[in-house]
């Protein structure tokens, strides 16, 4: 184990590495590049591979001393950094091969803080999410329908069939509006200002709902944590439980008044 | 009523089963199809009415042992997703007739517990809504009348009249821009930002208005809920009734702190 | 006073009538419009017009007997709302006179009961509403000139001067893309991808400062009104105020559990 | 010190003062503008110099009196606002010269109450706003990836490489959609739609964050001050402190019940 410092490589490197390492993905598509810069830029994929190689060195050694349950989703994050790059380079003949490092993708969401938090308000909000999306979906069809019968005498080539029409529904009930699809008649051009309103509507429904789940978990987690903090004060002990619940609840302080009168 | 188990699908099905329908009924409308998938795609839709049919029969049959009045909506979507097809098949003639299978849009609406929820939501909220909805309207005409007196000169086959404007208006206000109608004057394009301002506006009221109903209704249904779980336990009569609304509130837990000092 | 019964019209006929009013309006605007239908239109203008007479006379006589102060909004639409049609058809000679109508987009505001509720709302947030305005210009304004010295020398005829360029940024910022200006160089295209993420931050800054204001709005108004009724409730005289309080603030109610153990 | 008082100029002129500047550098750009307007803008920059010259003076001169910690940004921004401009005329010898005068877009910043809340909001919630942009960024990239693998060989000049690629997914993630480029296969329109689904729910995101942000904020100010004012008020001080919290948190008054019954 006493290899161990030699191979850890700080955490939060773990996620911005991957920047540059997309960087390079992304850099080595571009056709008119020269050969020396295609050279640079793959041999930035083999360091970052050679750090992520260590790292994965570094978690599985540690894994031996610690638990491995919650660990299990950051090893396997490590594990696949490592051996995808390395079975497209093996396996895969064509320029291509370095588009397998986009697996780096999941590095950042290895220690992030936030997406368990996420997680737990998608969680906590998932029948109504799905609610939403249902609606969503109801409405998408049913848009694409009448789009498809107002508009196909028009434009049989944008509107000929309900799956060309649900392109015009989707790109229109997202507020996108590319412009490639556009109705002409007067009934569908009433139609698709109906549809970026229910559009608008169904995103405010969105919003509203992940805001509500944000606060929910926020307060939650404040709540929690000020109590622990709050009940061992000397001071608070005095005072009644109802007050002692909502001192805790007015905090995350440093702003509170000096001596309120109690 | 011993046929009744044999009679009945599994619930979630219901909305499960209307998605490859609809798929099915946009496939058909695809004008370079062979004869072979359209049939296909027919059987599929023939399969999932039969389906349909059985689920008809069991909540018609278990209806006469219980109560009426809120499955009403449920029996009608049921009798509405068999006798429309029917109906359309035998009356209509041409391939249109595929269409009439998107009644069952109504499918996924009839189990959702969700509907319900942003019903009272919805209600809760009419009043500030509808003043939203008034409001987009107000804004939206006198946009496309400013947009029909500033460009009326320079664009006449674009803005030369004021509903020819309020298409303008309308893509404009929900910023969806496909680009068909856009001002070329000084004073049309300052117009055209203003609106685009009062369009994000307008939606973030919505936002706003949506996402307090959420928080208020998910608020009253967890005091609710949470009230008659947390006065049950011993424990807790001790404390006075205002303590205990602050649990109460304090909730959904798993994670409230083992032994508070109270 | 006695004619006064055959004066009044139903108040909310006062927001309905102007949509039909409007609607006439646009027709009006249409040019290649038969005579006929013209003239159907201009009586249908004239009768709102007339409706409009009898109500501001209704208005003005209940002033007389009534107090002036609240009132007074309501009068000047009343009177606006017949005086300018008037006007315009005197004085004005063009088919444009009839644009004047357009005063009638005031009669939906008269009575909501949404505009005051909003009105305050946005008086509370006035210094955070502000604000985002603010760093909404200074954005735009910056953005433009990085634009302006990014795009000058590739598209002289789009990103020629700031004014332009501030076209082309108001309609990515609002993340509206009418597609007419468009980045051609590298460095354009990773502002504008920087400026549609402006443009979102700043839009749910909007949102979330509205949801806030709402929420605020609501909380209040409900405390107020539910206060007066539960502490005359002689069952809730025997709790202590704290309890009251928590009660007025969880309500809403008709779905309070049955028999709080207190 | 006596000269102090002519210096000074009134502290919102310093924001609003800006607004005309910058539009004098805008309109400065503007490439077929006569001499003359050309020297009355010029003359407008130089007016709003010296009113920053003298505001600066005015600063400096306080500074010597007062203290210097929480002032320092205020000093700074007068200074650059002085120096930036001064330094551009006497080194700057084209046209451009001008522009820099936009440093002046930091002077609403200098004396506005919302930046600093603005401030503590986007601090309080660092953590998920970079967990939200993080996902962005990701999203974004495997986005981009999708297109270019899907497109590159239908549309090679607009799909060719990733970073090609990532343009059309930031205008399609943002639901900007410009429509200069647009995937033409069915597995790219299907991926499109997805995109603009998975745009507006980061949208929602960051407003759902930022909600609660901003309510935070909100509610911990109002706590503060209103608990300085009612514990102060002598009717209030027989009332046990749970109820004093409760009162403060239900304010913001002017509208609270006249006699309720304690």
């Amino acid at each position: 184990m006493s290899v161990l410092p030699f191979l850890r490589i700080y955490a939060p490197l773990n996620a911005v590495l991957a920047a540059p390492g997309l960087l390079a993905v992304a850099g080595l598509t571009i056709p008119d590049m020269s050969g020396r810069s295609r050279l640079a830029l793959a041999a930035v994929l083999a360091a970052i591979w050679g750090a992520y190689l260590l790292q994965m060195a570094a978690t599985l050694l540690k894994r031996e001393a610690g638990g491995v349950r919650d660990r299990t989703p950051a090893i396997a994050i490590d594990v696949l950094a490592v051996l995808v790059p390395l079975a497209a380079f093996l396996l895969v003949g064509t320029p291509d091969r370095s588009l397998y490092c986009a697996v780096w993708l999941l590095k950042p969401l290895r220690d992030s803080t936030f997406f368990p938090v996420l997680g737990r308000v998608l969680a906590n909000e998932a029948r109504n999410l799905i609610g939403v999306t249902t609606l969503f979906g109801v409405v998408l069809f049913g848009v694409a329908l009448a789009g498809y019968v107002i508009e196909r005498g028009i434009q049989p080539e944008k509107f000929g069939s309900i799956p060309q029409a649900m392109w015009w529904a989707v790109v229109t009930l997202s507020t996108t509006g590319y412009g490639d699809a556009i109705p002409q008649s007067f009934a569908g051009r009433v139609l698709s200002g109906a549809v970026m309103m229910s559009g608008i509507g169904i995103f405010a429904l969105w919003a509203g709902i992940l805001a509500t789940g944000f606060y929910q978990e926020v307060r939650r987690g404040d709540f929690v944590r000020n109590w622990q903090l709050v009940a061992a004060v000397p001071l608070f002990q005095k005072l009644g439980p109802a007050v002692l619940v909502e001192i805790v609840r007015a905090l995350r302080p440093r702003t509170v008044p000096a001596g309120p009168r109690i």
